[in-house]
């Protein structure tokens, strides 16, 4: 064993359980070593001008995005579950601060401090649902419209960077105002940044493609190529940063980053002005729960390739260790990122401690590089925006989603086209009321169906579908779902239309085979249909009732109340019921067993 | 047949859906006529102090509150489907209203102007919800928050009205801010008034108790006497109002209804100022749907008792036409409302002529009865209201949702808390969130078990609860939810973790006869499940899938993808992995019937 292994298994559960970094750091070698630096530097490479890129996005100044990367990986890395999850500015969490930070309107703090306050806020956020395990919530953002989402963010943001590539000025957090803004603004296009703008989207494009089997072809091994690859927009920020620089384009009308402050991350602290507070709290939740559904995804899908397991609950405290971080440190609101945990895991990371080594090569590039990027372009930036977010763009689930279900395939649409039409806030909180609306709604009318005996047999079945037994005095109703308040008034009213012009019927037996839940509501509709079923002369009964729904019935006094009998299978009830009949007395609750 | 029947049967159908009176009106005859008759007039001479008062609880002239109950009855007598539903203000409904217009703000228009709106908006809001048979949306409100909610409405409104026994000026929408009120203003009681406001809440609560046996007693019959008790709020307003009159107690400080305009309601217009619109539209929603829950569950409970049937979407355009008749002609937001459907039903109205003939009434007083209830004391008005609201006070749903179900008993507690803590619109719209959060909860972590064969029987069962054979080689797995986005996530893991170290695994069954859907979501997380299990050199089967669920999956790719197959039955499952073994050939799939 291990000397920090033991030490872990000395410390109370609660400690390495909130540490995982306690878990594998006692383990940690040479041969892991390797592993994580090959892939820090690869990383960083990557990260440098992806940063710059979100932090234009987010309409922050362009070394927010690299601050934003150096404490928090370090806090994911101490507090997180993923080993090769990359922690920092993404594309669709960057639109959302944009748009959180547009909102705010005149609160009497600057745009810095306000994406400060915005990444403490969903930091608090994601830690309290961490700590009081409540990550189940994101559940609730169904896959679908996740997809829907990503998609329509994914064009919002490509649509955000036109105006960079074409040099004007132009603002709006939807689709329209954006275009409008496009619009009006042709007049004042800048053909040298459309120039830089083309050619280095084109480049980018031509990287993702042709790089590679270039890479190949020219005699590099697979991961040396593929590395190759994955560098290639720092190829694309040199050279333009060069050409701007050469050809003293800044002066012509080319808008580039300018003076960057050549320091480590700065001591920063959110604002905890109330009216700011309660003016961002909100689009924190929704950007909190957007980059956990994110990262937690990606998180998964790596440590599944490993056989490694996440643990969703820990996942929340991390990424909130990591926004918290972010505000304390110049960031903005960041989250695991896809493509660059991928890199990071296809680079060969093994242990967190990749993360602290790009944390610390990223630290060096604010010290020492910043000034080289002084005469970077914007269109650049915004053609390594652009690329990367195309790629989120998939349509498909449109389709997919028609063909299996209406309902999903709506929710969907409403998603996409509020996403687009009204900005991420709306179309991503739509998407979430309109998912448990469907839901609601589909169990509020649960399938009923009155079922007969199959034929010498003991099944009952649906009599619409099946030639099937029935006894004139008897009705079985079969229902397909929880009794719970949204169906409770569907199950009296149909129980009741089943029963009316029905004066033979002396007994109605409700087959709870289905039924996973009662809840009080829907206990309450039973004990009415009872009454109003004794009314008319009729009994009412139960059969098939699950062990945990009965233990839960014990404890009220519907069973007391109960005219009839709760039997254990359809056709016992049946049976006892049709003999009960021919020998002209009752059933005896008594004989029957539960 | 009668002669308007043969019109009804010949006019289109969409007309007769949504003008139910049609229905009754051609079969309308003299014995009904009586009943209606009679019924109208005992329910005139209750709604006459009703109206005032409850008026008064939404803060608007007494003569709001008579209007509001003339032209609405009428409508709904055309649109609505119940016989004998009483339309006009009740009591949680002008408590909202007064809430709604506290918190408007300034928005530069008057208070009668904006009630006259909320009405409107509450009207087209209901109008739409029928027109799109949306009444369903009513059931999201769960029995036991209904019932805390009322409780403390209830609790609220009695508070409410304290100021007006102790004859002092006080105001607030929630209990802290009312009883802070109240103790700010002890100095000023008014003696007089606490004598006039203390003895007619002591004679209406005799009333109550008292004076339908006196009236027995002095040989009156049980429904004389029974109406007689109904008619007494209406000897405290006499009695008090000619004490005010005679004694000069208005000039000593007590505050009396005054002026009231003599005349038929006159012709309103909302606003349709777009600040006002969307400051109302909340509280209108609210408003809407709490007071159809209200409306339609007297209206049922009504009709039930006679073999009605009521049609909750026509129900919600009765309602609808009602409240923009209310807006149209200076009332406010009304609603089918208990006491005097009651007291109309058990007066014997027969069709909702009734109503007609109340309006009628309501008119007359209007015009004639008006300059004699100047010199009514607003304490009787207030003992009105708390006499009839503590019978709405009703805790006893903590007892009940205690012992059945502690997420029953947690929403209805804090339903009731926050409805006292921070007013009607917070508590109702937290109730609503908390059933439907508790609910996605329940269903988002379902009941799963490993199940095992009971032995010498077909019948498949839990291994923690039954004795039962299970196989090496074999995970039975059975889920009692059906899978949607909230459990798909959960579903996942807890199969994963099931598999986890079963080396000896070559199949996993997964029980599907207590699913009733599967959603997008769910069949991506069936997918990942089954590519994650293939990945181990396990196959993923399913059985017992319903019916609707099977039609569903073929519209999908997954029955293509799956590596095992799709069983009718647990057993045939089972058998045939065991037998593939024993044999060592694999099961093929066409050899399993659907």
């Amino acid at each position: 064993m291990a000397p920090s292994s033991r030490l872990s298994s000395r410390l109370p559960s609660a400690v390495t359980r909130y540490l995982p970094v306690l878990d594998w750091a006692g383990r940690y070698d040479r041969d892991k070593f390797s592993g994580d630096l090959v892939a820090a530097i690869i990383v960083t490479i990557m990260l440098i001008p992806q940063s710059l890129a979100y932090a234009l996005l987010a309409g922050l100044p362009p070394e927010a995005g690299i601050y934003a990367s150096i404490l928090p990986i370090v806090l994911y890395a101490i507090f997180g579950t993923s080993r090769t999850l990359a922690v920092g500015p993404v594309a669709v969490v960057s639109l959302m601060t944009a748009a959180a930070l547009g909102n705010l309107g005149d609160q009497g703090i600057d745009y810095v401090t306000a994406a400060l306050t915005l990444a403490f806020l969903s930091g608090a956020f994601l830690l309290l649902l961490g700590v009081f395990r409540l990550g189940f919530l994101a559940n609730f953002l169904s896959h679908p419209v996740i997809s829907g989402f990503i998609t329509a963010s994914g064009i919002l943001i490509a649509t955000s960077q036109l105006k960079h590539i074409l040099g004007i000025k132009a603002s709006g957090d939807t689709l329209i105002e954006m275009l409008h803004g496009l619009w009006s603004g042709l007049g004042q296009i800048n053909w040298i940044t459309v120039a830089i703008g083309v050619s280095a989207t084109a480049f980018l494009f031509w990287v993702r493609r042709g790089l590679k089997p270039l890479l190949r072809r020219i005699g590099l091994g697979p991961t040396l190529a593929d590395m190759g690859a994955k560098a290639g927009p720092v190829f694309a920020v040199i050279a333009t940063t060069l050409a701007v620089w050469a050809l003293g384009l800044a002066d012509r009308g080319v808008d580039i980053v300018g003076a960057v402050p050549q320091a480590l991350p700065p001591l920063t602290m959110p604002s905890f002005n109330p009216g700011v507070l309660s003016a961002l709290i909100g689009p924190a939740i929704l950007i909190s729960i957007i980059g956990f559904v994110e990262s937690i995804s990606v998180a998964q899908t790596l440590a599944a390739k490993r056989r490694q397991r996440i643990d969703p609950d820990q996942e929340l405290i991390g990424l909130g260790a990591a926004n918290i971080g972010a505000s304390l440190t110049g960031g903005f609101p960041v989250t695991g990122g896809f493509s660059r945990s991928v890199v990071n895991f296809d680079a060969g990371a093994r242990t967190p401690a990749a993360g602290a080594y790009t944390a610390l090569g990223l630290a060096i590039a604010a010290l020492l590089l910043t000034p080289l990027i002084h005469f970077l372009p914007k269109a650049t930036l915004a053609a390594t925006i652009i690329v990367a977010v195309l790629s989120l763009v998939d349509f498909s689930i449109l389709k997919r989603s028609w063909h299996y279900s209406r309902a999903d395939f709506t929710a969907v649409l409403v998603t996409i086209l509020l996403t687009l039409a009204l900005g991420v806030e709306v179309g991503v909180s739509a998407g979430v009321l309109i998912s448990i609306l469907i839901h609601l709604y589909k169990t509020s009318r649960p399938h009923m169906a009155i079922v007969g005996q199959v034929p010498g047999t003991e099944h009952y079945r649906n009599i619409h579908r099946h030639d099937v037994d029935l006894h004139d005095a008897i009705l079985s109703v079969h229902v397909d779902e929880s009794l719970y308040f949204a169906n409770a008034r569907h199950l009296e009213d149909r129980i009741y239309d089943m029963v009316a012009e029905r004066d033979d019927l002396k007994h109605v037996i409700l087959m709870c085979a289905a039924v996973n839940e009662i809840d009080l509501s829907a206990l309450e509709s039973l004990e009415a249909i009872n009454a109003r079923l004794d009314a008319l002369g009729v009994k009412f009964h139960l059969s098939e009732v699950k062990g945990p729904v009965m233990d839960r019935l014990k404890c009220s006094h519907f069973l007391d109340q109960l005219t009839g009998c709760v039997f254990l299978t359809q056709h016992r009830a049946v049976q006892t019921l049709c003999n009960a009949r021919t020998e002209h007395h009752r059933p005896s609750k008594d004989g029957v067993s539960l």
